[in-house]
């Protein structure tokens, strides 16, 4: 029988595999650690990691051994970039196992892994190409069958998911998987403009985002820090506007080659008209002011901005976008239109005439007067335009798909007027929240009102990794693993929503990511032996395990009042430190569990114990590497603050162990404490306060009075 | 004054300084670490990290602030290279220090770091390119003079390296280096047949090459098992030769120019008339048999080889040459010329004769005789033959330049016969061997014969990274750290010989590396992650310290052993491990130290029971692992021998520190234990059985027959 995770309710099943796929889909995290220890009772069950969850999955009996005779065949369509993608699947494979087997598929002939594909797919995937496959696993053999290639990669992703081990050796559980995608358009948007990301984070991050089935890159070519792409018909773009710093127009098709090659589509954004200061460097004549102007290096909304009332813009624009249209073959080409202040405007004498003479009382009208130009020479070159919120005026015709950073509201406005739409807003990934905020984010949350129509015009989501921040050494353990929240909640069916099983499954996640070539574990580790100056780190790690980034705001400000900009170095303690490190759930659930039973002892018990000795015994250690490093002493003193957290933890788990009561105010005393953690120091927070609040608020306190301070 | 490290018996001052300098440049350990203790008294004391070690310097007293103020001008000649090179040193320096100064040179204005260069220096950088440079920094400032753009990049390597900080602001000491490098010829070959090599390691690789001083990349572009680089002459070499994994022509000379901004010269090698396989799959007609030819995936020497009777061969290999040249600017080219095993010579009927018209009786014949050939073609496009020892032959014409794979005897045969030549025999990274062992190779080894002239034409050595095991996620840590300490053998004076002092800074240079972006750190812990499939692998990491790959000839007689290919997947227990892991030294240096003076409580024996009593611990939390993983388990029993190891350490030291005798043959039993932990299990190998050796061989027995077993 078919399990299907969108009715959970289905779930309650006599089969041991269906009881620990219930779990795993879509139970509370208390039955899905039973699940799991029933599971583990014979090592062949079917041990759920994949990432994301399929729309339906029946766990069968038996397993598949995987030896060196694994081989591939296609038994119907082939081609080059199918053979291809199944040979690095294979490749990927062979690697999991360390099995030395023939990696390149054959045609026609039988082998144990058979794939069937009715044909290549589209010329030019669109957003509507079929992503969808079925993958069956029994004890003779793998079939993955899909309409298109693209079918087929993302059941590859998923055949590498379900590999596990007895001990001795690999194999693949029995299972019969179908699965296709709940939202069309699943992105990640990477801004490299306001910091350069070379070609080899492009392709490593193009690589994750084929694992978690991502299928939209959505690259932030310009804005006001940087014009990355090289125009030959206006060559000072990137002469003038790049520092040097930008992606030749091979490139970009090798970019567009590598995506397709996984199924991923690119779609590049020429944000206009604001964020467009480096456009001007080279031709000020498309500005509204005099100039000269000049490559930004700080952040925010500046004023320079695209003169939209003379005909010689629009004539630079139509080389422009019909130089572009030829490099990204994409049908959609992303044009910004977002934080346009309108100084510029209000400012031009001419430009206040044109407004006066075209009946426009606001710098909004000028810019939809802007848009309506601009989407007529993208249709002119085929493209159909997406633009940020800001796009959506009246007179915008329905064709141009609005991105929304406001939030759900402005989307689902846009979709009654009749446009598609995506939500990014909530998958910012700049701003530093765990992986469960964004999780619980949903294009079309529950309680939706949208109708039938109206909600397929919701194409889906983007995670945003937005530059300010992030260069080539930092940016993965910005985007991953939590993007591969994000792309769960995007490709899998809206019941599939446990925060605890979704860490479980981002755990192990994480890890596969490393193992392609991401860098967002190994990173850390790295920039936290440059700081020390030291190779061991041992004590640094456990401080770093409970501190994470500050949110945007809170470094926004930083950096503006320190004068952060895009040539400043990212070498310090919060660039070292991952948004959302994996010790912050651990802890949480380890103290949630702790205290459902504290009293006597118990493994939780010993386990928090151990955390807080270690958290009071690292405090020396890590003060002498900070004295020995100016760079890491700017954390100073999260490390005095964390032995008194340890102490505070001691302290409560003693009381709630032994069950006595603690003095009168004692309670209050702690959480003032651990309040005064909660500041800001060098741009870092630590991840331990909730849990550690709810400890103490879970001690008695004595009756009376507090003792007199 | 000046202190030459050429001369250590100057050392002998009073000054703190030099006596801290004589220490790190030459002197014994022990007097070493007495002097760092000194050194550290003062905040402000020089601490030398230099690697390579300058050819003279002198220690000032006080010290320059580094603040944001911190600026670089150029007050004589400058041009593009220069200044790139200046901005991106300055950028390593922001990043060191976390300071916002402004990174771009000015031309001729006061600043406080000041940079004279007389000239860009030559147009194409040769063998006999000016290198050396002068670096002051006082408490006015820092100066920097060269002759070339090539001497300023050196400069800044070493300017790098003189950062130090006083626990809350970064510094550079007071200090005057006068420094120019012992030998002209400092490279590193890596092979990219074997595995190819994606151009962003190529690129990391130059980075780090630059950081150490080398400054040639001989870059093993075909062989065997692949045809790497573009030919649109002859298009199939790739088409049909390379499996698609080559780089274009636009790339190649990416890597040269990037290479020149780094002051490194690009060598370019085509190996011929032997490891040709690759060539013959497009183009038979070059052969010496019917074939067909297919790619190899083995490894050792195949038969395929050119004919050299023909004269279409040269006119190929003119037209080919011509069109190499053109990407390749450097006056050298390296045709190989190894590993002929002149099979298919002796069995051409055609080529028989030839050799027989020819009064040709040894294969070696003819294949001098398609060296002299070859060598026309070369000099005919500008290019001077470099190749492997096989090429000396009689009739060899003197501008010939031999690299010796064979032995510092085969190249001084050469230097006597007029040739220039460079080491590379003892400098083989893939042999696995320690830094150490590099280290002490010498291209002119004290006691040669060699007179001066002889002597001037040993150009200096080339460190080898051969590519049958090494992929882009391992190859860092097959170069990297130990390339560095070869660096500084070819670098620095004969006299700089401390292999605790280059440990000592071996260790600080590995961290400067993975900063540059070299990741042989941090991929040993990420392969254990994936080995494991395990975010926490501390116990692991106590074992890996421990173990690191068999050499090179275990390794090959097991790959032919188990038909390992060049597809075989590079996801072992060895291929996570790092060739002489830091443990290793610092291992040996504890032992060391505490035999010194057994008897009795002291650090070091604390440090040893504390390592011991590790050792016995992680054994079963390493098992657990295994457990869950065949391919880590590949390498038991290691945990069970390293919990018998501390077994072994922890009575030693209970014997040696209480003074106590052990009964009689304890030590040989002992010993058995440790030889038995010699055997390669999953091709490990330990690396702490002599020190422990040498415990065991300290302790005394009581008189008397061992016991009866």
């Amino acid at each position: 029988m078919i399990l299907r995770a969108q009715f959970p309710s289905l779930f309650l099943h006599s089969s041991r595999f269906n009881v620990v796929l219930a779990c795993m889909l879509a139970m509370a995290p208390m039955a899905a650690r039973r699940c799991v220890a029933q599971a583990n009772a014979s090592p062949y069950a079917f041990h759920n990691t994949l990432m994301p969850q399929p729309s339906s999955l029946e766990a069968g009996s038996g397993h598949f051994m995987l030896t060196a005779d694994f081989a591939a065949a296609t038994d119907k369509s082939h081609d080059e970039r199918l053979d291809e993608a199944i040979e690095r699947g294979m490749k990927r494979l062979a690697f999991e196992t360390g099995l030395q087997f023939s990696t390149q598929p054959t045609a026609g002939a039988a082998a144990q892994f058979l794939i069937s594909v009715d044909g290549p797919g589209e010329a030019v995937q669109s957003v509507d190409e079929n992503e969808s496959y079925s993958l069956t696993v029994t004890e003779q053999g793998v079939h993955l069958s899909a309409a298109t290639d693209v079918g087929v990669m993302r059941g590859l992703a998923t055949l590498e998911q379900l590999v596990q081990n007895d001990g001795e050796r690999y194999f693949l559980p029995a299972v019969s998987i179908q699965d296709t995608p709940r939202f069309r358009w699943r992105g990640l948007m990477l801004d490299c403009s306001r910091h350069f990301e070379p070609i080899s984070v492009i392709k490593r991050t193009l690589d994750g985002m084929e694992a978690v089935k991502l299928n939209v890159f959505h690259w932030h070519l310009t804005d006001d820090q940087g014009f990355r792409i090289q125009s030959k018909v206006f060559p000072l773009l990137t002469q003038l506007g790049s520092n040097g710093q930008f992606y030749t127009q091979e490139q970009a098709k090798e970019i567009v080659a590598y995506a397709r090659a996984r199924g991923i589509r690119v779609v590049p954004e020429f944000d206009m008209p604001g964020h467009t200061s480096s456009w001007m460097v080279g031709y000020p004549e498309l500005a509204s002011a005099a100039g000269p102007f000049h490559i930004q290096t700080g952040f925010g909304v500046f004023d320079p901005v695209m003169d939209p009332t003379r005909e010689s813009t629009y004539r630079f624009l139509d080389k422009f976008v019909g130089e572009m249209a030829a490099i990204f073959p994409d049908q959609y080409m992303h044009i910004g239109g977002d934080e346009n202040n309108g100084v510029e405007w209000k400012q031009n004498a001419q430009i206040q005439a044109f407004m006066r003479a075209h009946d426009m009382t606001t710098t909004a009208e000028l810019q939809a007067y802007f848009n309506q130009k601009l989407e007529k020479i993208l249709e002119k070159h085929g493209k159909r335009m997406i633009g940020w919120d800001e796009v959506l005026t009246p007179n915008l015709p329905a064709s141009v798909t609005i991105q929304s950073w406001r939030g759900y509201e402005a989307l689902a406005q846009a979709a009654r007027q009749g446009h598609d739409g995506i939500l990014s807003s909530g998958y910012y990934l700049d701003h530093m929240m765990p992986a469960s905020t964004y999780y619980q984010v949903d294009p079309i949350p529950a309680g939706s009102t949208l109708d039938a129509t109206e909600r397929g015009r919701i194409l889906g989501g983007e995670a945003c990794m937005w530059g300010e921040y992030v260069d080539a050494e930092v940016v993965d353990s910005r985007i991953w693993p939590r993007a591969a929240a994000i792309a769960e909640r995007l490709w899998s069916p809206q019941s599939v929503d446990n925060v605890d099983d979704m860490y479980r499954r981002l755990r192990v996640e994480s890890l596969r990511l490393e193992a392609l070539g991401m860098t967002q574990i190994s990173q850390e580790d790295a920039s936290l032996r440059t700081l020390a100056g030291r190779q061991e780190i041992a004590p640094l790690q456990v401080l770093a395990a409970t501190l994470e980034p500050v949110d945007f705001g809170v470094r926004g400000a930083y950096s503006e009042a320190h004068h952060v900009t895009t040539q400043s170095p990212l070498d310090h303690v919060i660039d070292a430190l991952r948004p959302d490190p994996p010790f912050r759930h651990r802890f949480s659930m380890l103290v949630e569990a702790y205290l459902k039973s504290p009293r006597g002892r118990s493994p939780q018990e010993a386990k928090l114990r151990a955390l807080f000795e270690q958290w009071i015994a690292v405090e020396p250690r890590v003060e002498e590497l900070m004295a020995h490093s100016p760079l890491l002493a700017e954390a100073n003193p999260r490390p005095a603050q964390l032995a008194e957290l340890g102490g505070i933890g001691m302290e409560a788990l003693t009381y709630l162990s032994t069950g006595q009561a603690a003095p009168a105010g004692w309670r209050a005393s702690q959480l003032a404490a651990i309040d005064a953690a909660e500041a800001p120091v060098a741009l870092t927070r630590f991840d331990v306060l909730d849990p550690l609040r709810s400890m103490v608020n879970a001690v008695e306190e004595s009756p009376g009075a507090p003792p007199v301070q």
